[in-house]
């Protein structure tokens, strides 16, 4: 903590448990500002997410990504995404090596989600591909050229936001400081 | 819909609300799937989410970002972002331009949150920059300049998500086909 931020800093008073959801927990948090103001916050708390961008040929020798298209519930349609959480793809990597990290909600949601880049990617042989998926995941494993994610990101299906920016972690690292210093120049 | 996707979607059944939090309001909804699984989802419904690239130069003549610094609650720290929401900076812009649009969180928020870049901005001084921030708001105005949020995201206190997407968005419209075109290639 920087001590030229103190006045922007809460503190927490009590805490409390609200309800269990499944795949985060609601607290109500009330808190007292540095000018005194007081504050109730609802908050939810979730484990840490991971997701990882695997890059394959396809059959016609296509560049892409390993992605899984299902029903989420939140927006109550399709989306196309990285694999996440426990997503069972039925591949599996020899490397990971972390991209980025970021905070899905700082308002909120007390998480972050790290996103891995996946090395010496091959086929499970031992198992089929969704034999551990929780049963509440019905989902269809899929090879996305690079450039169709490129082009379509923010559009559907490829609208949720950890995988815009797992795609743009993954940008960064491919381009270097190229990237960085077109955008620089370019400001 | 997409007739393909049918063995994904999934049907509500009965949904009730559980809490009303403020910034959003939590459900629980009974859903079917197309293989006859059931299960309860608990979805936040919220308004969408807007937020702000602004660019501007600094005294030194740097160019930057107007951005803010604020504590936030679920991570319970400090981070600096876009503009979002009702947050007043003091600044009026003549233009905002659509640059990227997001589901935050497909699997349980039903929301969107879109992205704009303000142009011809100008200091409003027909009042205080402060004078319209809710009370439980307490943030400070600042101008980062570019590069520092280039190299920075993803790290305190660079690490709201909606912040990094903007920013990519940003860059994507500042490097327009080349930055695809890169990007395809390096893949």
């Amino acid at each position: 903590m920087n001590s030229r931020d103190d006045h922007l800093h809460w503190r927490e008073i009590v805490s409390q448990l609200v309800k269990r959801c499944g795949i985060f927990d609601l607290y109500e948090s009330r808190r007292r500002a540095p000018n005194g103001t007081e504050g109730i916050f609802h908050l939810l708390k979730a484990p840490d997410w991971v997701n990882v961008v695997s890059v394959l040929k396809d059959d016609a020798g296509r560049t892409c990504f390993l992605m899984v298209k299902q029903y989420r519930q939140g927006i109550a349609g399709i989306t196309v995404e990285f694999p996440a959480g426990l997503i069972e793809t039925g591949y599996r990597a020899k490397t990971l090596k972390p991209i980025g990290t970021i905070a899905p909600n700082p308002a909120f949601m007390t998480n972050r989600c790290y996103t891995f880049v996946a090395g010496d990617l091959h086929l499970d042989s031992s198992r089929e591909p969704k034999d551990r998926l929780d049963e509440q995941e019905l989902l269809d494993v899929l090879l996305v050229p690079v450039e169709d994610l490129v082009d379509g990101i923010g559009r559907d299906p490829y609208t949720n936001s950890m995988t815009a920016l797992a795609l743009y972690w993954y940008q960064r690292m491919e381009g270097g400081e190229k990237g960085a210093d077109r955008i620089r120049t370019g400001a």
